[in-house]
């Protein structure tokens, strides 16, 4: 692409880093920002300059926040009595923009994934450990008979199984003590789904779940 | 989307103003640069502002550039004799990237389309017409000749048709006077089409135009 400007040339290579973002996309996404007549380049600059500054990863459940620790762990009408554990940060935006869960989250950063060289030790597990001691201490001195539910909500893949089965022996003991509990996202058939294309587990699961 | 941080959400919206972009692809794209830990965010940024300072038309053929006469323009080798009228100056980046045109280019800045309140003074008519009286200008000084070939390349689309016919109305004294002919870009089957999928104008000038 030696035609273009350099600095049109830098603006796609960076486009291009995103992912499922290609020369042709990153391309008509530069030449908009060009095209634009109302800043909108400056705007985006500006945008993306103050995120990169102010953004960190919360001190309880390491989702993104602004704060050491974000608005829905600090809000003090969410039920700590749950705690969601997701992959990513995105994960805890796809529940809260459908608002159908009130607990707490955990963001533990990935799965498990040997082929990726991903191991236990690259996610937050000795954070989730100290995450869930605190909430079960904090629980105990309002309510003697606190139990923690602990929904076990990554992807339904052999990864997100790994890692959900990680979590359960990282977190023997205050099962084991009966302060805490695992559940996990139901499998089986998404709304809308035709029973047709539906592959073999997704049946399978949605068979062995029956109601 | 009050659940997210008031930087993050900044980002998600200025990415949204991209054509094509929805809620959730921009907020995959502000997360891209959330997780990144080598500061793609930051790079992104500087190269946004930079483009919105570098960037400004040629004085010849409009496309984008960084100084007053583009690489193209000023380029000798580049056959003068051949003027490329395009829509836009991504037009220019299909061609240059198939490096199959080593002519000039003309970027008249859209189509004519009344519907959207888009007449020819919207468009760089005027500029043409000075272009144009300039290059044969100049091939006459090099050879009597001289004559200037002016491919239009439009989209085949009504408004694409309306804007071709106005350049040759645009030109007509530099066509009766035999200095310049006009040319357009052969419609038909693209490479690779299936018959059976062509729309019936596409087939009718494929036919129409048989060799």
């Amino acid at each position: 692409m030696a035609y273009l400007p350099k600095s049109v040339q830098k603006v796609i290579e960076e486009f291009q880093r995103l992912p499922g973002v290609g020369s042709k996309s990153a391309a008509r996404m530069a030449y908009h920002y060009i095209r634009s007549s109302n800043h909108d380049a400056a705007r985006l600059a500006d945008a993306l300059r103050e995120m990169d500054e102010k953004v960190v990863n919360c001190a309880k459940c390491y989702n993104v926040a602004e704060k050491e620790v974000c608005d829905i762990c600090s809000y003090e009408l969410r039920d700590a009595s749950k705690l969601c554990i997701v992959e990513e940060p995105l994960d805890v935006v796809a529940f809260e923009s459908s608002s159908i869960f009130n607990g707490l989250y955990f963001v533990i950063g990935g799965v498990i994934s040997p082929a990726d060289g991903i191991g236990p030790e690259e996610l937050r597990f000795s954070e989730l450990q100290k995450r869930v001691k605190e909430l079960i201490g904090e629980g105990e001195q309002k309510d003697a008979d606190y139990k923690l539910e602990i929904i076990i909500a990554t992807n339904p893949s052999l990864e997100g199984e790994a890692t959900a089965n990680h979590v359960e022996e990282v977190l023997q003991t205050q099962l084991k003590a009966g302060k805490a509990k695992i559940t996990r996202l139901a499998t089986g058939l998404p709304t809308g789904a035709d029973l047709e294309y539906a592959d073999r587990l997704t049946l399978k699961r949605a068979l062995d779940g029956r109601r």
